[in-house]
């Protein structure tokens, strides 16, 4: 496996293969690898013949007061784990070679649907994200690209920015991965106490008490996030952000459930904000 | 010469040409073509196996108030000139194959080369133009792609614009081609009336005069502009929008000339505003 660190690497390494006619999945990832970027590699060898994961903290989509400084890094962990599942080429660049001059001048923007849930408390966030998604896009020129449903309103950001934009790339999203009592998986984990890690189990158990009233007949949003709220709260280190039941696709919030939506919310335990959501009225839903 | 409609149908057709190895070079053009366009073209030509010329009247960059809705329209007069020019495919889609939906969610922006000249009294502009020429970028994945030095801001927005977001795509700029009196040409010199026409010369003439003094010594940006000025106030039908000497790379304002400038000016022959400019102490400078 190769781990390359320039762009003008990245991008001969691809026009060769590119001319054997092989076809390119790219795995976006800010590294510090789980099981669930892990996934998003098995889903990518599947259906291309080679693998690109990119792993960068972006500094771009960080909050001023955000965890850019402190975001877990650990290249040689990710290098093994990629390797093994299978990568064919890491794209690792530095700071400077992503951002010559910082912040850079120019930014892509999605209207609507980054402005709710995340895009409340994380402003800027998602034009972050879509700037860096770009250029990797532009970079590597991959033939599908993989994004995790855990950061669900980040797909359906990336998804409607290469529709809009007539990017020749299809955005895939691939199911949540879960630790053995539920949550989550994220590199923010990393964050919690042995405590913190205990209570954070409320995020996945307030979905599923979601889900088990939803197919009791439940469909009043505002029931249905009272009863996810107190579940939360009884957590002390919990301090909900938002739970928010909206469209599926445009995200627009739904007082009632009456067509596929996404139960998503944002909570802190303690001082790490953790986010986890569920697809109801879907296929999808059965991941949980 | 072939006229495609369909994004599908582009995309097929390059795909075609690339995998015969040919290098494809784009002219992204609103239509009603002039010497200027056609300058572009043969430009294209030199560099390039093919050269593709999109036709789009882009409704992103036109303001509420200005003239979208008149902007001169002829597709059969264009694909002659186009086609002895040595246009290999024209790309003239409808608004709906650009924007399914409009004003579609996600737009390109470009802070700063963006905000002066004519971002002041064009705002959203040059987004709108950043946001199509990504889509054109995107739909025809050019090798190089042509800007005439007439709209300069505009060259300079879309060349910053590719270099931020990694775009494979080669960013070129073509001199200004002009009338026998030196009017720079341009698809909206058609709304003139004779005697608008006949006055409209007065922004090449200050240009002229600009550089004159320019070369007998004078740097003083206030001295050139007002000098500028009162030539362009001795039409009836002139009224300025701007007149602005800028360092050539930032489109910083300079009040004295110690570096390549741009001397850029956007004025109002009745109700149609021309805009012209002219480089000074560069190569460039001889075109004019």
């Amino acid at each position: 496996m190769l781990i390359l660190r320039k762009i003008a690497e990245v991008r001969q390494w691809v026009q060769e293969k590119k001319k054997q006619g092989l076809r390119v999945g790219l795995v976006p990832t800010m590294g510090y690898l789980h099981e669930g970027h892990l996934s998003l590699v098995r889903a990518a060898r599947q259906e291309n013949d080679l693998v690109v994961m990119s792993i960068f903290v972006n500094p771009l989509q960080f909050g001023p007061r955000e965890d850019f400084a402190t975001y877990p890094r650990d290249l040689a962990r990710d290098a093994d784990l990629a390797e093994r599942a299978g990568v064919d080429m890491i794209f690792a660049p530095e700071g400077e070679e992503m951002y010559p001059y910082y912040p850079q001048d120019t930014t892509v923007q999605v209207a609507r649907l980054a402005e709710g849930l995340c895009g409340v408390s994380r402003p800027g966030h998602f034009t972050g994200v879509a700037t860096v998604v770009t250029k990797l896009f532009m970079i590597v020129l991959p033939e599908r690209a993989y994004f995790g449903q855990k950061d669900y309103q980040q797909f359906l950001v990336i998804k409607r920015m290469a529709a809009d934009l007539n990017m020749p790339i299809e955005v895939r999203m691939v199911p949540i991965k879960r630790e053995a009592d539920g949550l989550a998986m994220s590199s923010r984990n990393t964050y919690l106490s042995a405590e913190e890690r205990r209570q954070a189990v409320c995020l996945v158990a307030a979905l599923r008490l979601c889900k088990e009233r939803f197919e009791q007949g439940e469909n009043n949003s505002e029931r249905l996030i009272k009863a996810m709220t107190a579940r939360i709260n009884r957590e002390p280190a919990a301090q909900i952000d938002y739970i928010k039941i909206c469209d599926a696709d445009t995200l627009e919030e739904m007082s009632r459930i009456d067509r596929p939506v996404v139960v998503a919310l944002a909570v802190y335990i303690g001082k790490t904000r953790l986010i986890d959501n569920m697809l109801l009225n879907t296929d999808v839903m059965k991941n949980v």
